[in-house]
């Protein structure tokens, strides 16, 4: 008897110049009077911020500002942004940047309503309380954060990354407009998009895999792939960030209804202690841990192939290969550094980091091919060259 | 610049015996004390209300019923419903049935919050605020209400069906059980099979298609074609059957992203006047319509195909050829009524049928080419034989 589950944002608008349309939807939610923009310095220099404000003003509505969040935020960065806007009057706030911007306002909108602190909501379900209306206009192309109801925190202290999650951090509102995402810098551009091409191929060979995240799985893939290179190398190229933006989403789409696997298991530990951006980290696990699992997902990485235009006309085997050499080839085109040493770390933080992602039940438990300690600390062995 | 918009329900559970889980889930829709259940009889006979009612007591969940719903419902039927659970005491409404129930459902949850007359609603986004949460548990394959903002009325004076348009329809959660569906008889599955492909395939070929709406027509496509036979042939095959609601479901989204066209144009005013059951108006009319589209139409008709599995290997235009030889195939097969003289028309029916027709500008705006008066005349006299 499998079930499956669906759950996403409220409503979803996309192309090209959406962000003009936002007044327009923001005025279905209710009568808003003042909203809080929350966001990045970057998003200041582009002249967006102005954009979004005078789009507000025209629209009556008044509008806050904090640019202060950081990427791969803590708790106790969170914290203070917190105390920072606690006073702020908002009937909703917006956010736009990256997975980091979108995943600190789902956790503010649920702060503002709930007397939790944040380490008390980590996990699964442990928010009573919906938060305040949120707006997720995602800047990278990226995390699919804008449709999943997680939120990741960093714990220095544990020196590691955990999640959140809840329904009620899922927004009323997302707007995609791929305009915002044509500055995005090369090697976020790289790592963000191989981090979204990583939730739909996890979500794919997951054990909790079913016929939602299939169809949304494959055509992350099939967006993803046809347009990385492309976004990476001509970055103005409005089509291709447009199918990134879009295969993003429904990469959160996917890992909302079958969770990500093994790779980003292993990823937090090293994003935790060695601040390994997430897409960096992703990327450099994919392969392996893909050919870790590689004899139980053949016949999956066979139809992933297919959304990928990668039939060798020499068998499934063939063609799973070949989704793999793709990857590899990705990460050397766009310079992903695939060696761990460079951020600092050894061979000696091997059990440790072990140790962690081992701890990270909640995706390993998704992974198709139970992995031992010693089977994650010989991956992690990879990433030394 | 192209934009385009998504929304549907909260959230989803699917799968065989997913009904179980209703407890569980309504309980994460906040403390709900009593709910009403609006229903049909046979449901009552096959069992299903009883095992919800006693799924919702054990859980601590008072039920009242009203199984009163009246297939393709009049805004009589609907008000005088609506005087009868005037005073139940409900937190939530739940429905159980086919399109018909989920549609009273949905204005029913909205007339408890809107001093509106029924009339006052029809059209697009004039009900000014949201319900009371419902929960839709569709038993035909069908209308993919459950995911729709839209609620279609019969207004017997005027002898049309009108579509109350709006955001505030939309569940809170759904849940699709084929089991409930297991024994819909062959009639029904038919033409409420039949249904669910035209929302897909008039969403496909809409002028408003986007890549939101053809990725949820195709595979609703891809579902049908390969279970539709199956389940008319087979009622107790729970795999078609699902295939065929997860279908009908995604036929759904591919509508609120796309919207129908000529097809449900001209199938409203046969509903109206004749009693046409809606699925069966449909059925008629697709292989017409599709006929007069046809030739800005190829391209999108041979991808279709594809998702059918029809690949003739001659080109596109014989792809598209084939697609409608298929619609024609199953119609045969399935025994769907083709001749609208058995619903007591007549031939003079045909310029009043046309007019109101072209009325519907809602739906004929989406369709690819334009029809004149002249030619839904000659859509409609050829359903005479
Ligand atoms: N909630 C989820 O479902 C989910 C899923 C995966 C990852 N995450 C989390 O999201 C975070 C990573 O998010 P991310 O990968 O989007 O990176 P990010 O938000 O940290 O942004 C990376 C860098 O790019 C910059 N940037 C963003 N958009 C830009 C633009 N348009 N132009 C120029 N610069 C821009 C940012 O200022 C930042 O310096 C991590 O904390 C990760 O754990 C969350
Ligand atoms: N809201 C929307 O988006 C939307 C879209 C298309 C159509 N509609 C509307 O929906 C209505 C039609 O709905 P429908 O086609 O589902 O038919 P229906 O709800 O009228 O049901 C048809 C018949 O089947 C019976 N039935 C339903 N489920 C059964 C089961 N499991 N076992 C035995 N009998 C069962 C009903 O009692 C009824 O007699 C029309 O009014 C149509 O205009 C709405
Ligand atoms: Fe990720
Ligand atoms: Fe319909």
């Amino acid at each position: 008897m499998e079930q499956y589950f669906f759950q996403t944002a409220r409503s979803i608008i996309a192309g090209s110049g959406s962000l003009e349309r936002l007044v327009e939807h923001l005025q279905r939610l209710g009568t808003l009077k003042s909203v809080l923009l929350v966001s990045q310095p970057f998003l200041q220099s582009s002249g967006t911020l102005d954009q979004v404000t005078s789009l507000l003003k025209s629209g009556g509505i008044a509008a806050h500002w904090n640019t202060d969040v950081q990427p791969e935020p803590t708790i106790a960065q969170l914290e203070a942004l917190y105390s920072a806007i606690a006073e702020v009057p908002c009937d909703a706030i917006i956010g736009i940047g990256g997975g980091s911007v979108l995943d600190v306002v789902k956790l503010l909108s649920v702060m503002k309503t709930n007397s939790l602190s944040v380490r008390d909501m980590l996990g699964t379900d442990l928010i009573p309380n919906p938060g305040i209306p949120t707006v997720l206009i995602p800047t990278t192309s990226g995390t699919g954060s804008e449709v999943t109801p997680n939120a990741i925190v960093t714990l220095p202290e544990e020196e590691l990354k955990i999640g959140v999650v809840s329904r009620h951090l899922l927004p009323a509102l997302v707007i995609l407009d791929p305009l915002l995402t044509l500055g995005l810098p090369r090697d976020i551009t790289a790592s963000t998009g191989m981090d979204a091409y990583t939730h739909a191929l996890e979500s794919f060979i997951s054990n909790k895999a079913n016929r939602f995240s299939d169809m949304f799985a494959l055509e992350s893939i099939r967006s993803i792939s046809a347009s990385i290179l492309q976004a990476y190398h001509h970055g103005d190229d409005t089509k291709a960030r447009e199918d990134m933006l879009i295969g993003s989403m429904y990469g959160g789409m996917a890992l909302t209804c079958a969770g990500t696997a093994a790779v980003h298991a292993l990823a937090y530990p090293i994003g935790g202690k060695f601040h390994v951006p997430h897409g960096v980290a992703n990327s450099m696990l994919l392969p392996h841990v893909m050919e870790f699992n590689f004899d139980v997902i053949v016949e999956r990485l066979a139809l992933v192939a297919g959304a990928m235009g990668l039939q060798s006309g020499a068998g499934k085997q063939r063609d799973a290969e070949q989704v793999i050499e793709r990857i590899r080839l990705w990460t050397q085109e766009m310079s992903i550094p695939q060696d761990l040493a460079l951020f600092g770390a050894a061979r000696g933080d091997i059990p440790g980091l072990s140790l962690a992602a081992s701890q990270v039940t909640r995706l390993m438990g998704n992974n198709p091919k139970a992995m031992t300690l010693e089977d994650i600390g010989a991956v992690y062995g990879k990433l030394f060259h």
